[in-house]
Formats: structure tokens, sequence, C-alpha cells
């Protein structure tokens, strides 16, 4: 994969031909709207044929239209086409090589439409299919942290608050909870999906149009709902790409503290975690040294998408209606923050496979530290009646006793605990093991194996 | 309404005092999250409840606690509640006021609980509320836009591209076009809503409880569709309150368009509309300069929205799992947008309300610049079947010969229109004055006043 | 200027390949890094140099290197040079060629450097390099408006408050404003470039090297002030460009009220501009409408340029120091965003220089409305010693006077001035004519022509 | 510090009275512009000064106007000042009360003056003043860190890529990479200062005045180095405060960095770092617990300070000249950003004070990994003239061989390093300790302690 590339001077040639370059230059959107050709021609198509039904194009201009449209698309998916910059952008590329294709009747396509409502069905349909890629990428990766929460569902590790171990937690509980998170995520990929999934078309520059079209027919060919049901609205908003890249925002922030935790995981302090070499980087001299590259791609990635639902936000802010230029810086945010999001999801599918929790070094972890120190407690209330506050008081008096003598809460005898309260019984050491803390968090959506066991199977089934 | 301040000089006094100022500066919530008071209580009246049905608190000490809560929000509702930032929070001011009130069994609440499902459970809740009142001022707005594009619905105004009048269109018709946006506004406070109903309560800390709890219960008492199903997910994230600011930044953006819309329109050089003196300020010495202090304002409210939104995405960002203190900085940001979204459309339904519009300027800027020059393109092609190239051609030719005169498109001699193409009818006049334009929009969501008047008859029957 | 393309399914084919594809897609940068390609040849030029006058590297080894390094420069220059992402960024393309074309002396260069203060140097060199391209833009637009207002120094205009009339000002005048703000914008680029002008080069991987180096040198050759003083603050710290992006976007919202007043200007409503047909785009068939799209394209770019600086605020937020892959998110945002700023600064000054003020539109306007009510006011305080509050309420006496008379308040007669106050004078007419007022406002910065031509006056010899 | 508040239902009640309270809620100000009543009143004193002197107002009336403006600033800071929301702002709430103390002298303050440049003037010193405190603020900070890099100058530590241990540093080179940020950002803080220390007073409405006014003589009295040049520029922009949030964002991201490092450093996983209790809290019963709650806080301020970059930059987008009413939501974000960068300072100067770095275990940490594997190849390139490529070939087959050995670098006999290359001698053994490492990186701003020492004596100096 090479590309040949010229110099680095972007403008200083290109300006110094003049306004008219300049112009050219801040104007034609060519360079990034070709990355809606499919799009465009589809959307093409079905107004083509939708004018022939409806008697406006006769069937035979008709008939030559949609076929040469399909000769551009193959030109173009061949890599053969040439995009002009003079024809400014995707719709009038197409249209100008249909009519060196097909001659005039090319130019009756364009009856009954606009390149308002053109470019924003062309739009639409784009981020449409953008938000399927998002759930289907979304569901590869929530697969794979399945296989993880199925295989860990007892795998004792630390969970933490504020970085610091507060109680044990198994790795397939936590695994589940991003599963949780990505669920949520593919709801509203599929809620904003819904919502944008109304026709444009037909609208043409702001105002509707005086021939008879039937916008039933295109809006359905294009797998849309319904036609937009106000013209205006159809061409001035653009909510439906604000509400893709919020969603992808959230998605990636989702990502990134998976990201996060990886980056931390694998370092030498934790190794809590061995990355696989597919998404790492060596050190040809250090060999211990693995570098957790994508995870840290994927931890910077909501600072694009971020800001391209910053930019948007902004370019959308305050303009009148119908349309204006500003509009047009759209596209490249979505395209750039989509292209990020897709990446992203790819990539930690990846790790989230690949990736090899270290058992011994998460179960010492959790071990550590007094971490089952609210299990005494809460068996001191459950046991013994203790108010809440009391019992936390008797805990803390056991866990210095235990500090003290350089043991953890188990390795103190039955006497030392009667000493600080008379009621203990031998039964207390049965919540003091990690195991068997995590085995009695048995509330719904706990950490126990058997609720963690439960609820990959729930998703087992979901995703199946 | 007037207010009893101090001294300007926040910190520095404050730190003098040292450290233990500073971070209980840093470290209070209370400020702020006493607007959680009545969810909390809320929350823990139903989880007392709930610990009393299980049987893992007694009936007396559960009656005693849920009482006494009532007590305490009735105080707060008073005015009578001193808060303490000693006390860092509104839980532990609550739960401090309880002891005061009901002595012991009050250290009996906080079983089988923790802080961090607690605030996620009062904030979920904040925010449901939150949804609702902004779907209630939605609806408000769109309600007395409704009312606007009924009233004016063959109402003819010039439709803008590039603020450059392009075709004429009618007011209802504009109108309707945000009735559009704001139903999709409403669409997305509906799914937040629906994705967020789900109960973090009994998550404990992060990892569940041993306590045999009953989490559909309180789900149900607190209105929530189901209990969350991972308690590490259930305290760590706050993507409801990512969508919701999502979601109010788009309103926003929407509510910023007509803002602008009504400042420009409000000129002295356009007067399409006079805005009621409710939402201006005059000048005691002009009086013909009425500002659009509302509309302005209103403009401005993305401003601060999205800045929440990218306030809290920057918070969240990378977080590792469960709670992180970073996570405190959550609930002033959705506050502030909050309240801002909701005086905004309060003050925009007013505004829309009071509203007039002026009918004759509008009518008269529709009618200037051969705002009617595509109905004769498009009569051209209808009728004489000029292909659309072709039918631009002859267009472009008799506007120039209109120019030249001095005079409309519609003044010109059917002789002139003739000797461009011969083939032109006297027919071709019924096109090109501006009700006649408007009146041929009739494709589905035109701008054609029978078109409007469907669209109003539908949202009409909607909002009733 | 043509682009021959191939598919837009982007990822599609690519991920298909497996995880290395993906991986290298989500690693490699030299897709957009080949930008720095200049500032990388330079660095590396500079480095094989001190290389040499230290002893580390042979006198004949450099000059190959240093030779070489020309040879690759002007393959790239010429467009003949083939990027290779399994090369993955500049720096290897580069040595890579070089070893093709030297030997194995170029494995030398890379003697005490690393590429985190190779990409380090290139990146601050690029940037700088930027500094200088926006001062010399806001230069050029300076000039242009400078001309503007000398040429319209006392040509009268309206003063909006709220986009009300307030009180007339001069086309100068107001032109002269955006020299102020973009004087200060230059400001900004100088300070930062001050600020970013010390070397990285030879902090190595992170903590400086044991080779006996001569920073200083390699700094004085790349044009820095002196080397960095910590090699870990060299290569973790991204300040520099994030300062850059801030000044951008500081420069992109003052264009951006600029483009809004071109775009308001130019309504049929306002005609107080008419822009040339350069920066303009037509209809085919509406003759009189001119769409101000350069105009709405600027107006549109602080979306770009604030989210590009979101995204690297984001991005950068609590990384651990040194450097971490986050890092290589920095470039692609700063280009876009210079890319941005520097065709804005180039569109805006063409238009400019060809914007054409409409003299007797804007006189008009400044006329109506009472526009000079402050003024008579001020006359009241002034000459006859009135308190301020009570010249307001004889002002708003008069002004009611003249509206119901349907007149303008030069046209009200002394005996009706002075049966509001008995004590005005014939005087009072000076003040009340929008020439006079402007000339009236001699305050130092005031509208007055005289003030406003000694401003211009200052920017001519500071512009010189 | 206790706050007595009433009901959380905001605006229901408030709204229900009606659109103009309403109006007002929207539209007042004084309950955030309070915070500038000090700048407020400095302002008018020294324009009444300014007004005696000129002749415009009697030195009886400025007389008293002074001395009354005196008695309303010590009613402000006893405390002894009702702010009223019926006179919206603070301007109109202070002129309010001089009219009760000294009556109808009152009225001239205003003469030759508008709220316009009134609030411009009084924001410009506020958030000069924030310069200063932020200067001060980062200053503290800075000696803070210096103290612990002039006690830990050869402190040895892993320097890290990744979060990878990368070659051993030292704890003073580190702490003095936040001190070269930190300088940095003093010297924006300088820049924007320096830049913004321009007097808008007397700008007036927008226009400039009629009355002979002295702008110097108010400019010197408020410590402004001139008035602004252009009155419409005075009243209508806002890049001051931008610049200011700029900066602090850039800071804040340099906090939230080290945030993160103390977080990740106080693990038990880390522990490379002890703590205070002043700046952590603990848990009642596991007392090793010690949740980093300051850091964290600290590192989620770029969130609050972003976002309020963010909106004001969003509020002031596309806002044509002067003064418009969106202007107003200016003010609260930068109080907030101010407020939250100077506590983020303030107890980030405390942490740094307390911080305890934990000798031994960062040493141990620095030494494990080969981290000396890259002197070993300088060594080889240095010593026995091996390009570095080979160079590395060597180093990383004796990595290999004493990773199989299951020792350490300098674990490796001379003969076993002999049979990789025969050129090695017994002095490679100087460069295979930790400490060797650190102390042979001399290059300037290198992270030999000699190095380190010669840059804290600098710092020591300039912050003496």
């Amino acid at each position: 994969m090479a590309d040949k590339s010229g110099s680095n001077t972007m403008w200083g040639g290109r300006f110094a031909t003049g306004p008219d370059a300049l112009m050219q230059a801040i104007n034609a959107s060519i360079d990034f709207d070709k990355r809606l050709a499919a799009e465009d021609i589809a959307a093409s198509r079905a107004h083509a044929a939708m004018l022939g039904a409806t008697g406006i194009v006769s069937d035979t201009d008709v008939a030559a239209i949609r076929e040469g449209l399909l000769t551009v698309l193959s030109e173009i998916e061949a890599g053969d086409f040439v995009f002009s910059r003079e024809l400014e952008d995707i719709h009038m590329n197409v249209e100008s090589r249909l009519r060196e294709l097909i001659g005039t009747a090319a130019g009756r396509l364009h009856t009954a439409r606009s390149r308002n409502d053109q470019v924003a069905t062309d739009f639409r349909l784009w981020v449409r299919g953008q938000c399927d890629a998002a759930i289907d990428g979304l569901t590869e990766l929530m697969r794979a942290l399945l296989a993880q929460a199925e295989a860990g569902a007892d795998m004792v590790m630390p969970g933490f608050t504020h970085l610091q171990v507060a109680q044990p937690v198994t790795w397939g509980h936590h695994m589940l909870a991003y599963v949780e998170m990505l669920d949520r995520d593919r709801g509203r990929f599929r809620d904003a999906r819904a919502r944008m999934n109304e026709s444009p078309l037909g609208a043409a520059a702001l105002a509707g149009t005086s021939f008879p079209i039937d916008r039933e027919t295109t809006a359905q060919a294009l797998g849309f709902d319904r036609p937009m049901a106000n013209s205006l609205d159809a061409v001035s908003d653009r909510d439906f790409a604000l509400e893709f890249l919020s969603a992808a925002a959230i998605t990636a922030t989702h990502l990134s503290r998976f990201a996060e935790e990886l980056v931390i995981w694998s370092t030498a302090q934790f190794r809590f975690v061995s990355l696989s070499d597919r998404f790492s980087t060596g050190s040809s001299i250090m060999p211990q040294k693995k570098n957790p590259d994508a995870a840290e791609l994927i931890r910077a990635k909501p600072g694009r998408i971020n800001g391209a639902l910053v930019a948007l936000l902004t370019v959308m802010k305050g303009l009148p209606l119908a349309y204006s230029k500003d509009m047009q810086e759209d596209k490249e945010q979505v395209f750039d923050a989509a292209d990020s999001l897709m990446i992203a999801l790819a990539a930690m599918a990846g790790m989230a496979s690949d990736v090899v929790p270290q058992a011994e070094r998460m179960h010492a972890a959790a071990a550590a530290g007094f971490s089952t120190a609210t299990d005494l407690a809460d068996w001191l209330v459950r046991r013994l009646g203790l108010p809440f506050r009391e019992a936390h008081h008797v805990t803390g008096a056991l866990v210095k006793r235990a500090e003290a003598k350089g043991v953890d809460l188990h390795e103190l005898t039955l006497g030392e605990m009667q000493s600080e309260h008379p009621g203990i019984t031998r039964e207390v050491y049965d919540v003091l093991g990690v195991e068997n803390s995590v085995a009695s968090r048995m509330s719904y959506g706990g950490t126990a194996p058997e609720q963690v066991r439960a609820q990959a199977a729930r998703w087992r089934a979901a995703l199946a």
C-alpha cells in the first residue's frame, strides 16, 4: 500500500493562481464528497425510476439514465473514474459523466430535484449505513467480551474505586460491564437510525415542487420508512448527523475507558493482562517492552470524535433556514468520526479476543489490602444484627489488629476476633476469602460467579 | 427577589485557613448536589421499604426511617433545612438529620447500599425528570408554532438559501419546519429516558451485596423498568447524562436557528416580524428600538450546553472502572444545561406565541428578485417538454429581458415571452405570481397552503 | 485539477485481510505525516552536521548523509517519492530511502536521537512555520480592511447593538474595529511562536543521551532560540500545538463575525454591500441572487478549528509522561486547522478588497429610527447642564412628538423643541444630523472621521 | 460553613408568575455579575474623577459620587448589601444604592458612559486579576515541584513511554519537566494580561462620545497601559476572555497529567508515592485504602475548563458588531473556569509539597525490564564504532541471553558478553547499572543528576 505524493506546499502555489483558484479551493467538495458516490447513484436511480413511473420523463430516457448510472458506478468502483474539481461536487461529477455516456437525456434526471435535497438524501443514506456498521462493530466487540466473561466468570480480580483496590470482583463481571455499556451504544445507533430513516428526496430546493412526483415510491426504493413531511426541514437540518456523532462520542468514551484499563493492566507493575503481539509494538532490544499502541490510539479517539461533534454543533448553531453553504462542512467531520469509530471498534474487538488475563496476578492483588473488610462488616450486620456504623467500628479494630500482626483478616484467630466482639463465630471465616467474598454477592447483577454466568447466558442468547 | 451576599474574594480567605479548608472546598459537593434532595429521599424510602419487606431491617425501624425521611423532605421544601459543608454531600446531610430525628435506627438505612449506587440512583432519577420536562417544554413550543402555522398557512414569505431570496414559501410552512425538528428532539429525549430507566440501586459499592435484597421492588417503587444487570456498570457509567446533554445540545441548536431568524427578521431592514414587548427591551429615548434580548440569549444557549457536553465527555474519557472521584463533576454540568434548556424552551414558547408576522413586508420581499424564475423553468419542462438545462437557458434570457426593462417576470408581455421561446402560452402567467408559485408546490411536504394545512391538521391531532 | 480515486469502501477490504492490516491501518501515520517531510530532512541535516562537528560520526559519513538527504528532499518535492505505509511514518520513509541512496552510512544518522525527539522537532518546526503564515495572512487582511477604512472614513452607516440601529458610525470605523482584533490575533501568533521556538532535538527517547552532542548547534541551525531544558518535557508536551490552535480558534471567531456581517449586509433587505463575483456564486436564472458562499464557509470555519482544539485538548488530558501513542493524534488536527485558517484568511482578504459598500443605503439606514437621540440627550447635558436622567426624559418626549408628527428629530421646529425644554437653542440642530453626530464623537477611538483618519494613518504606518 | 436553601423546583414556581418573571429570569445577570462589584466601583470612581478633572461634572458632585461609591463598596464587602434582581445587573444595583446615599448627583456618574463600555471595563479588570492569580498559583506550584526536584535530583525512577518502563530517569528530572510546562503556562497568562491591558472605558455605547473625556487618565487610574483605539472593538470583542480560557485549558491539561500520574503511582501495584492524608480520603475499615480524591478532581478539571472555552467560542461565533445580548453569557463561564483553575493550582501545590516518593520501589522498577539496554547499545556505538543498527542487533542478542538465563544485563559475564561481540570490554559494566545509566545522560537537559541539579539551581534563582 504505497502512495505517490507531491509537494507539501498545499496552498502556496494554488493561491498564486489567483482568486478563482482560491474560490475553487474553498468551494469545491469533490475531494471528500466522492465518498457519497454509491449513495448518490442509488438515489438518482430511484429518482429516475419514479420520474418514469409518474410519466414526468419518458421510459426510454429513464432506462438510459438508470443504465448509464450503473456504468458510472462500476467505473468508480473500478477506480477508473476521473474526479474533477472543476465540477465541484459528486453530483456534478456523476451527472457530467452520465451526459458523456448517454447524451442529453442525462439532462432530464435533475427534473423535480435540486442539489439541496440530493445531498441531504445521499448523506442521510451514508450515515444510515454507518449506523448499521457501528451496530455490527459493537456486536463483534460484545461477542469478544462475552467470550472473555464466560471463560473468566469465576476468575477473581480486584474491583477498584479510585484505582484503589476496593472489593474483589470477577473478570467475567468486569467484561460484562462493558457489554452492558456497548449494548446501550447499539440502542443509540438503532434509535438514531430509526429517526433519520425518512427521505428528503423530493423536497427540491426548499419548497417542494410542482411536478407530480411520488415521494413514497422513492422513499421505499431507498429503504426509507417514509418521506419527510416538511420540505424546508428536509434540506435544512442535519440533526441526524449530530445524533450519529453523539452516539459515536459516547461509544468512543466507553472504548477509551477499556483502553485505559488495558494500558494500566499491561504495565510491569500491574501485569493483570498480556496483550497480543498483533496489537502491540515491541522494542528490538527490550524484549519485555510491549507497547500497547492500539489501546493508546483507541484511548485517544474520543479526541477526534468529540472534536467532530463540537465542529458540527458549532457550524449549525444559529443558521437561518433553509440551506446555507456553511452546511457543506458537515461531511468531513462525520466521515472522519465514522472511520475513527469503525477502526477503533475493530481493533478493540481484536484486542478483546486476544487479551490473556493473568489469573494469579489478579487474584493476589484482589486478596491484598483487606479487600474483604466490607464482607466482614456486612457479616456483623447480617448475623449479629449490629447497626451498620457499629459493625464498621468493630471491623476497623480487627483490621488494625491484623495490620499490626502483619497478617490478613482470615489469618486472625477466632479468639482475636472475639476479643473485639464476643458474638463472632467460626462462620465468619466463610466470608473472608476472596472466593467467598465474590460468591456471596448474589444480588441481581452482582459479581457472584453464579450471577455472572446467568448474565453471560442471557447475552449468549441475545448475541446468537 | 433579592439576595444578600458577602465578599467577592472567593478563595482568598478560605484557603488561608489551610489545606483542610482547601480539601473541603475541592471535595464537598453539597453546594450543588442538594438539588438531588427529593430524589435522594425517594430512593432512600424505597430502599428502606425493601429492607423491611425482605426482613433485613425490622418493620419498626423501617417505619421510623420512612417517616423521618418525610420530615427531612418537608424541612427542605420549607427552606428550613440547614445544609452543612462538613457533611460533604446531600446523602450525608440527609442521613445526619435523620439520625437527629429518629436516633440510631437511622444507621440501618445504609445497609446493603453504598454512596456509589445511591448517587447513581439519585442522579438518574433527576435526569429522567428533566427528560420529561424537556418533552413538556418542547410540546408547548410546538403548540405555539402550530398555532402560527395554522394562522399563516397561506401567508407568503421568501424562502431563503444563503439568506438570499430563493423561492416563495409560506409562513405556516416555515413554522412547521421547526415543529418537525422539535418533534425529533422529543423523540431523542424519549429514547434517552427509556434507555436510562433502569435502577442502579442495589449495585452497592461496585460488586453487589451479600444481603438478600430485592432490586426489582426498589426499581418498581422508583418507576424504573428494571434493575441494571451489572453492578460495576451501574456505578461507573454516566452515559445517561451524556445522552441527555447530547439531546439538549441538538435541541438548543434548533432553538438557536429560530432565534437567529427572529433577530434578523426584527431588524429595521427586514421587519418581517414584530416581537412582543414581553421578550424585548427598549430604549427610553429610541422608541423604535426593540432589542430582541430573549432571542439573543436563546441563540447563545448552545454555548453553555455544548460546553457542558464537552465537559462531561472530557471527564469520562479514559476513566477506569468503577467509581472515580472525577465523576463528581457530572452534576453541575447537567444542572446548568438543563436549566438553560428549560428556560430557553419556555422563553421561545412565549416568543413564538407573541410574534406577529408582517404579512405585507414578507409578501413584498417574496415577490422581488425574480423569485418565481424556477417556476417558469419548471413550467417550460412540464408543459413544453424542454430538457431541464434548456429550460434554464430560456428562463435566464427572460429574466435578463425583464431586468433590462425594469419589470418583474409576470410583467413581460406574451410576445416578449414568445420571442425567447415560441411555445410559451398565456398559461405561463399562472405560475409567475408568488401565490401561484406556492400553490403549485403540491408535492408531499411542499409549501402549498393545501399541503401546509394538511400537515398542520396532522400536528393538531398529534398535539391534542 | 483532477484526482483518480478508487473504491469508497474504506475499511471493508482492508480489515478482511486480518489484524495485521488493521494494526497497520490504526498505527501508520505516513498518510498524514508526510507533510513534515521538509522539516524532517532539515532537522536530520542539522543533526548530522552536529554529529560530524562533535566527532560522533565521521565527516565522510556526515557528508554522504547530508547530500543524500537533499536528494530525498528533491525527490519528494518533484513528486517522485514513493511513500510506503509499511515504513509507518515519514522518519522511516526518509531514512529507508537514504539507505538505498548512500548505503550503511545512513544507519549512523539516528545516533544520539530517537523518533520521539525527531517528531517533536519536525512538528514544532511545522507549527512555527504556520505561525508565520498566519501572521502574513492576517497582515494581508488588515491591509485590505485598512484600504476600506481609508476610503470610507466618513461614510456613514448604522452602528448596531442587538442588530438594531443604535447610533451612526462610519464604515471606516467599523473596518478598523476588525483591524484591531486581527492585530491582537497577530500578537497571539507571535507570542506562541516565541514560546515554542525551543529545540527538542537531543532529548532522545526521553532522558537525553550519553553521546557528547551539542544541542545549541542544532538549535541554532534550525532557527530555534535555544534547546529545551528538560528532555522529558521536550518529548511529552504538545502545548505549542494547543496554543497555535487556540490562537487559530480566536482568529477564526473574528473572521466569522465579519463573515456573518457580510452575509447579512448582502441580503436584499440590507443591501449595505455588494460582494464581488469572485467570492460568490450566482444562479443561472436568478440574476440578482448572489450567494455569499465564501463568507458562509468562513463563517463555518470556527467549527472545524474549535473542533480541532477540543480534539487535541481531549487527547492530551491526563496522559502520563513521557511519550504515549495517543500523541500521534496531534498532527491531523493541526494540519486541518492550519489549512482552514490560511484559506479563510486568504479568502477574507480577497473579499475585503473587493467588497463595495453602498453608501446611500447605509446612510439612509443610519438616519432612520431617531438614531441621533442620544446626541440630543448628550447636548442637553453638555449645554444645559441637565442631569443625565432628566436629559433622557426630555429627549424621550421630543422623540415621541416627532414620531407622532411623522418626522425625524431635526425636522421639529425650535418652538416644538422649546415646549419640552425652554433652554433649547438653535445650536441643537448641529448635533441632530447623522454627519454631525459622527463628527461629534471625537473621543479617542471614537467614530468621528477625524479620529478614524488618525487611526487609519497609524495603521498605514504600522503596516507599511 | 452552612447554607440555608429552599426548594429544588427552580423554574416551576417562577415561570408560573408569567412572562415577566420569565424574562427577568433569562435577562437578569445580577446573580453572577455581582462578582464584578469591586471592579465596577473602581471603574466608576476613576470615571468620576476624570469627569471632574475635565470639567464635565462639578467637583462637588464628583466628591460626593466618589465618597458614596466607597460606602457602597464597604457595604458589599461587609455583606450588608441587598442585591436586587429587579435592578438586573451590578451596574444598576450600585448606581441605585448610590442614589439612595447621595441623591441626584448620582445621576451624573453615567455621563459620557454606557453600560457597554462599563461592563467591558469591569470584566477586563476582573480577568486581568485572574491572570495575576493564575501566575501566583503557578509559581507556588513550581516552587513545590522544585523542592521535590532538589531533594530527589538523583533518586532513580523508571522513565516511561506507553506506560512501559523505557529508561531510568530521576525523580528530580520528572518534577522539573512539570516546572518547564508550568513556566510556559505563566508566560501565556503574562502575554494574555499584557494584551488585554487596554481600557475600554470611554467607548460609550459603541461610537465614542461627544463629551471632552480624557481616556488616558481613566486608563492610567485603572492600571491599564492605554485606552483601546477603536470604540466598536472595545465593546464588541471578548478575545481577552477567550485567551484567558485558552491559557487556563492548557494549564489544566498539564495539571491533569500530573494528577493522572499521582493516581497511578499511588496504586497498590505501583506504590511509587505516598500521598498525604490531607488530600486523600480513607476508608474507615480499609486502612491501606487512600483514595486520591484531590488528584482525581484535578484530573477532571480540564472538563469544565475546556467546556467553558467551547461555550464562549460558540457564543462569540458569527456575532455581528457591536454589542449583542449573547455576550452576557461570557461571565459565568470565565468565573467558573477561573475558580476551577485556582483551586486546582492550590490543591496541586499542596499535594506536590506533601507527596513522598518511595525511592526503593521506584529504583526496583527502574532496574527491571532491561531498562539499560539502550545504554548498552549506545556504548557499542560509542566505544566500538558499530553502526547504530548493528549495535542494536548485538544488544538484542545479549538481552535474549540474559533473559534465558534469568538475570539482568549486568549479571552476564564478560565472556558471555564477548561471545556476542569480541570487542566488548569490562568497561561496559559502567553503563549497565541504573545509576550509571542516568549519570551518563549528560546532554543538556538530560536526566543526569548533575544536569538536574544545574536546572534546579537555575529555577531556584528564577523563583527566588
